[in-house]
């Protein structure tokens, strides 16, 4: 039987799969921001924006900062390292498979000439 | 007005987000193998396995060669490059973050001396 291991993957890889999201976190990669200031270039209410800003949030990858009316955002990258990981891994498995095709590759121009 | 580019991390993010699909790729990083003895150790129905296997094969991770009344699985992992393509450029930035912290503390203790 298949065990599933407890993980924060499941969280991060959903909360990136969204442009809007992704567009969220290059956003704050530039520095905090307030969130009205934040939300401004995204054609969508500000209410819809939370709600990408919350998933972003449980994600872990978003801190929010409430001071008085205005709140500040900023990125905390930290758990995309664990989506890193998980994919890097069959990053290198991608790697040797080219690997090995081109060995074929040489091995068969060897045996033409 | 922020501009979204297309981009299959969508995708690709949204079906490593479940654990049953990361496991599935995991299985198949070793090798490829019959859509049913992939299915086994799983704790659900064939149908429900077919439904994650579909998602992996929109995403492009996952290819299946019909051969007679067995289907063979194998991965395809190119796609998992785009993620971590993505995901690094803020790997990079939280370590300036924490480069940038070290540099800090080591003043103060310069300063405190």
């Amino acid at each position: 039987m298949v065990q599933y291991k407890l993980s924060n993957i499941d969280r991060v890889a959903a909360a990136i799969s969204d442009p809007t999201r992704r567009a969220i976190i290059e956003r704050l990669a530039r520095g905090p921001a307030r969130i009205s200031d934040v939300a401004k270039p995204f054609p969508m209410s500000l209410t819809g924006f939370c709600k990408h800003v919350r998933v972003l949030e449980r994600a872990g990858l978003v801190r929010r900062t409430r001071r008085g009316r205005d709140n500040t955002l900023r990125l905390s990258p930290r758990p995309l390292h664990d989506v890193a990981r998980w994919v890097l891994k069959y990053e290198q498995y991608w790697k040797t498979r080219l690997d090995k095709l081109e060995e074929f590759f040489a091995s068969q121009k060897e045996e033409i000439r």
